[in-house]
């Protein structure tokens, strides 16, 4: 008899990307040169005073378990970073550890979401947010935004689409693929559309810190109702470490606490030895020297990507991510992004992966390697189209 | 209006020894001497040959996401070690490397389990097996077992309790809270009644490597469509790392995959590094000298026990636990464990944690800790029973 697999298994995509990447590799395998801003990792080391922490711990050999919510030096360090960097209060009590950003979505979907319960989220969005809905036997209602709204869901849009079954909104800022924020006010209008209707608002901060032009900000300053998820991935280059962090509703922590045990024991000891110098002076300097510099990528390829006819009509300020209308270069961005590959020798993630909407005209490309680098990649399409 | 709370969130258990836990802390705070023998994990430093490993690597500072399988040289290398150890051929390509054993076992159940499917678990056994089989909507149903049976399910008794909506069955070996193994004869009948019936064995290999008096064996010797639960944790020493890997049917991978890459993205970098060191025949020889110095441990324990009047009726032959039948000493194992906190300073598990099959007879001892403790918690108990 064949082994039964579930349900959810047919109705969760992989990552698309993997493929392209694949023939990447094939054609590096070849000897041909090409330039990655597919990945969506910073291209950074993660700072030498965190590595360095994370080394003078594992020298002790001692890498046991942490409590399941994270060490409660880490967790009341982040809750300095909020005021600090924001001047938002926020007690270590309500911050979970995670192993990733992805462990923190997990948390607080498994927490609140019953079969058949749904959330609305933005398309184009990150992927992994509907998978992890499916996951837990949520349904994901995707809501089309585009740039006229700054790729991000309006409250009417949010007041349309709620049914007797939803359970709440996620919304990403700096948004990935689109890399726009969602301003406080239009945060706060959001939140207030959710609760009035017994909604819970989980907001992902994950790209926080890298934003050009626009001060960085967080939900947390406006509301204690939400889950907000971060991460020490992105903007603090801890990717591969795997750690990062919810803000949850002080009612809501005994809960995710028991969860956390069963799903995770605790999170990565060796990455929240790293973390613990992350709000250091010497770590930030190195952190915003590398904002500034990701900040003059963007300014740098943007208005070359224009010049060669990627529409970019909602002008990204965060992540690292550009999110092109190519219609007007191609019919369809996964063709297109094969085309360059083998053209052009240069990689990008086509819309397939973000979502339903509109996929096949947009194009992410994401400026994760160095200016001569991005800027050869623009020669190379231009010889291309 | 309050928030909404999953329903599965009442159904699953805290840890019930983090209360315990707790207590001891404040008597430790007041100066109390606790001896701790409610651990599960080593009280071994992770093998120099692994820290180094990772230490080197860090140096780098280039810690980026892997693959969401893992690194392919680490999965080769587990392959080599079934091979080495075992004799077994396993494809690197059925290796899947996970945060933890806990991300292992979520991934095979994510996969495998619809809404209201049912998965047999022997109890006494891990806690957290029975509560991520809710997490994913699906139901656990306990199988009694007990000394008669070395505290595993039997075939006859697994064939009792299928029905229609049994999706299969998770054992333990060695088990944890019991330390006892599946002879590979048993572990063969379980899965014939388990395959005849269209249903899929789980086998939760995680104590792997830590018995005594008896060889090491897995399951994959036997079967390739059972799905294998493994760790770093345990035998090698890793658990604040959080590294595990499940080895999966060879037509299950691909979509192991894509659940990992969103549930996980890909498990830690640093901890993959350091698990490249684990097989090493340095790591081995500081391995196995535990190993020795775990069934020291063991003897000397279990007759000072018996001694007192715990009752150990199946011989614990790994892990490092022993499962005690305390009804001579005590009525209720939860009042007896807070009693010999306060009155002899040892912490020891109770049975609450571990299901519902005569937890308050029962109390599990980890021997995670030196001997001369072990026999100065002996001495403490004398006293006081």
């Amino acid at each position: 008899m064949p082994r039964h697999t579930a349900r959810r298994v047919a109705e969760i995509q992989p990552f698309h990307v993997m493929e392209l990447l694949r023939r990447a590799r094939e054609l590096e395998a070849l000897g041909r040169d090409i330039i990655h801003m597919e990945v969506g990792e910073p291209d950074f080391p993660t700072p030498a005073p965190m590595v360095e922490a994370a080394t003078r711990f594992l020298a002790t050999g001692e890498v046991h378990y942490t409590a399941a919510l994270g060490l409660p030096g880490l967790r009341e360090a982040i809750a300095r970073h909020y005021h600090d960097r924001f001047g938002v209060d926020v007690a270590p009590e309500r911050i979970v550890v995670t192993p990733g950003a992805s462990g923190a979505l997990m948390l607080a979907l498994a927490l609140t979401t019953d079969p058949g319960d749904e959330w609305l989220l933005p398309d184009p969005g990150y992927p992994s947010n509907r998978h992890l809905v499916r996951s837990f036997e949520g349904v994901a209602r995707a809501l089309p935004v585009d740039a006229a709204s700054r790729f991000h869901p309006t409250p009417a849009q949010v007041a349309e689409a709620w049914a007797p079954r939803t359970r709440g909104l996620v919304v990403a800022t700096p948004s990935n693929p689109t890399g726009t924020l969602l301003a406080p006010h239009e945060l706060a209008a959001l939140r207030e559309t959710v609760s009035t209707r017994g909604g819970t608002l989980i907001v992902d901060e994950i790209y926080q810190g890298l934003s050009y032009g626009v001060e960085a900000s967080t939900a947390l300053a406006a509301m204690d109702d939400a889950f907000v998820v971060n991460s020490f991935s992105k903007y603090f280059g801890m990717t591969g470490w795997r750690l990062g962090w919810l803000v949850a509703p002080p009612d809501a922590v005994r809960d995710l606490e028991k969860l956390a045990q069963h799903f995770f024991i605790s999170p990565s000891t060796p990455a929240q030895q790293a973390a613990l110098a992350a709000f250091a002076p010497a770590t930030r300097e190195i952190l915003e020297a590398r904002r500034h510099e990701f900040a003059a990528r963007r300014d740098a390829l943007l208005p070359a990507l224009r010049e060669l006819g990627f529409v970019v009509a909602a002008e990204p300020q965060g992540a690292f991510y550009i999110y092109a209308d190519i219609s007007k270069l191609a019919a369809d961005s996964a063709e297109f992004a094969h085309r360059l590959i083998k053209e052009a020798g240069v990689a990008a993630t086509p819309g397939l992966d973000f979502g339903d909407n509109a996929p096949r005209r947009h194009l992410r490309i994401a400026y994760t390697t160095r200016r001569e680098r991005l800027m050869e990649a623009v020669e190379r399409m231009r010889r291309v189209l």
